[in-house]
């Protein structure tokens, strides 16, 4: 399954691109994971540089008013997805503002880290970490623990 | 109010250091919060210490069982606290195998940033940038959009 996380402009806080960094290397090998950057801007502009970029992929966004999931549910729902041959899915970070009303409708699930609103590039590194965390359980490797 | 951050451990992840040294050196001025490392180890043993540094404290565990609130919540209890001149508040982020029931029990709240599990490290950053984002909402500055 390839996996493509969209975000809204590279990461300008040190730290935030050194945990992309980290993460993505990480990746290699264990998941087809792309990171792709939109253009940045308001948040009406970057939603739709985002729902362009996902045509054809399963669309979650990520959004602090969506479904939390545990770690557990995720890998169980991605589990599932790979059960139904779903072959593309998209993660998609907003900018600052966070997504339009259009993107959330438009998307097949909104995902939450939490009802805490989070800097955007924040949230960016704690979605990889997560997509990180699905494969080492996916497949049976020493990171995560319950 | 004075306000206390434990860990287990320094951050060893790169980027987990210069997150925590960022909103650590952006705290200042705003805010009374002093970050404190408790030596590492089993989850018994860390809570324990956790619960040691913490003593005099309204104790806030963090942990993924507990309550998650948004940061407009986080700002109301934070002035309810300031309201009952609560004078002393800890934080507590566990090891990488999380918090025991008697540091859970023994706490007056156990606050979520989401039912995923996250690299306790990365814990840590997201903690303190939201402790950062309530300060900057207090104090009326440009950082939250909601």
């Amino acid at each position: 399954m390839e996996v493509l996380v969209l975000a809204a402009d590279k990461p300008s806080l040190e730290y935030a691109a050194r945990g992309v960094e980290l993460y993505k290397k990480r990746l290699r090998g264990l998941s087809k994971t792309e990171l792709r950057y939109v253009r940045g801007g308001c948040s009406k502009e970057v939603s739709a540089r985002l729902l362009r970029a996902s045509e054809g992929y399963v669309r979650i966004a990520v959004d602090e008013r969506g479904k939390n999931m545990s770690t557990r549910e995720l890998v169980n729902l991605w589990k599932e997805w790979q059960l139904n041959s779903v072959r593309r899915i998209a993660f998609m970070i907003g900018a600052a503002e966070g997504h339009s009303d259009e993107l959330r409708a438009a998307s097949d699930l909104v995902l939450s880290f939490g009802r805490h609103t989070m800097q955007h590039e924040l949230a960016l590194v704690v979605l990889l970490e997560q997509i990180y965390r699905v494969h080492t359980l996916l497949g049976g490797l020493p990171y995560h623990r319950d």
